[in-house]
């Protein structure tokens, strides 16, 4: 496998990746929505072009490739945005991408990620298929670079982008900084990158019911892994085996705990957010925004959450719509 | 009824409406679509903190009220989207509203606009009752100010800043200014808003199947009405029986023409712009993204679709995905 590049992820890395992210998208926009009487501060990454954050880390990962690294492809590992956002920055870039996903990942995001000129390998997670096996085995073939969903020093800084962005929007929108900033959690990608990003915040992550291995880490200070028995989870963006080093040495200095919500929890979010906010947001992506409206994030108002993704299937979206 | 302060909209008056503006709404974005291998470019006004464009006129009439005028309230005559944006900026301003609706509405409509303290008066539409009656006998009784949905002024100078944000992003975004903006219409504010702020792109205003008043205007250089035995449509918020004489001096010296649009070609555009864009844009407001979907409406790389508004109800969004 490709050497990693494991330098530390730094906010002057943040601040590069910033700079070079704000030549090729617009900021999206922080929706203001009052949620039991206190205003608190939507970032809505739906709105990216591939609809998630994770354009962000792929953009700053894959721009600082050499030529050499470039002409040999990049390999991705995900269930779609991550996916899509290496997909992305690959065609942009003129970069060969192959992206490992499961095959029941959400068909909007196989079908996108394919569209974009990705070479799609997909792995049977349900089976027990291990993804990271799965990569190794095409990277060994291919000489080309992983780039980790999360694990990465350039994707955590690019995901951390997000974080200056909303703290700047919120000296303007909200008179000050953030307090807070509520996220779904995964690997500890974006987490991770906020934490650096705003050094002055409380990070709460969130993560969906059974899938509490940041929670238990945190609890516990050393990395724990997902139970074998996990439930199923419509939060398919979140279902990460468990976090890594590079995360979690920023996650336990940064994160007092990490919260959980359930998919009743997780429906009532997106449902708030088709109605108020007019905004498709796909169940993972409205874990952050379930913790709040459920009352376990406390909220003041300069608390920010984040809306990291919004790739959801119609028919399972007409679905959360009903119930 | 009040006296109507029959001035001429002017591109001065947008300036300053524009300027108000920019103090209490951050701007929405202009998000990118590929659409039959041409990029379009969408201004995404569902991202109003009311769902729709309606609250930029609403604004600048209001806030431009002496304090006399202010302490006898207004008057607003709308289906739901310009009830909203009276209802939002009266509250703010302290400013009392009544909002003449339709009996049938959307439920999320009425109910938006009552949570933000307005009083709602309704009529009768399949009933026959005319709104205006309605209204003058309301303003007959407070002695208030009616805000016309789009037969003022203000209104018309408030939805014309929308033309002036979205020509600068498209400065950025699309190296240069519209070269045409495709728009929902209805009863011509937002046309001729979108008309004065942009004196050198091509307007063409879009309506429902049936209710192509507009286009018999122009096509006959005199205002003409929606026929009485119009269709059911699903765009409530282009509703409306006629233009009115402010608004058509303008459409005439700068709309061509007008393109409509059916139910099933709306709705499709709602599905293009939920997958797409991650964005829930109510029929109406998915209207001039229909067109261009339908090839109805010529696109080049800067040609802007106005997304006017996004307020719909959980089950008639849900049929629409099912679609």
């Amino acid at each position: 496998m490709t050497t990693q590049h494991m330098r530390e992820p730094t906010l002057a890395g943040i601040h590069a990746a910033a700079a070079k992210i704000a030549q090729i998208l617009p900021e999206t926009p922080l929706l203001p929505l009052e949620v039991h009487g206190t205003t608190i501060w939507c970032k809505a990454e739906v709105l990216q072009p591939v609809g998630a954050f994770k354009i962000r880390g792929a953009w700053h990962r894959l721009s600082d490739l050499t030529a050499a690294e470039a002409a040999k492809g990049v390999v991705g590992v995900s269930s779609g945005n991550h996916a899509q956002g290496v997909a992305w920055a690959a065609r942009r870039l003129g970069i060969p991408a192959i992206i490992v996903m499961p095959v029941d990942a959400p068909k909007v995001k196989l079908e996108a990620t394919a569209a974009m000129g990705a070479q799609i390998v997909t792995y049977d997670r349900p089976g027990g298929e291990d993804r990271d096996e799965a990569a190794a085995k095409v990277l060994a073939e291919t000489g080309g670079t992983l780039v980790h969903a999360y694990a990465d020093p350039w994707v955590i800084e690019g995901q951390g982008t997000a974080g200056l962005a909303l703290a700047a929007q919120m000296e303007t929108q909200a008179g000050g900084g953030p307090t807070r900033i509520v996220t779904p959690c995964g690997g500890g990608g974006l987490t991770a990158g906020l934490a650096l990003a705003c050094p002055q915040a409380e990070i709460l992550p969130v993560e969906p019911e059974g899938w509490d291995d940041i929670g238990r880490s945190l609890a516990t200070g050393t990395i724990q892994k997902v139970a074998a028995d996990a439930p199923t989870t419509p939060c398919d963006a979140l279902q990460t085996p468990a976090t890594r080093e590079i995360n979690f040495a920023i996650l336990k200095q940064r994160c007092p705990r990490a919260l959980w919500v359930s998919p009743a929890e997780v429906a009532e979010a997106q449902r708030l957010a088709f109605r108020q906010l007019r905004l498709v947001v796909e169940p993972g992506g409205a874990a952050a925004l379930a913790a709040v409206l459920a009352g376990k994030a406390p909220v003041d108002g300069r608390t920010a959450v984040m809306l990291t993704g919004g790739n959801t299937d119609a028919a399972a979206f007409a679905k959360v719509l009903a119930g």
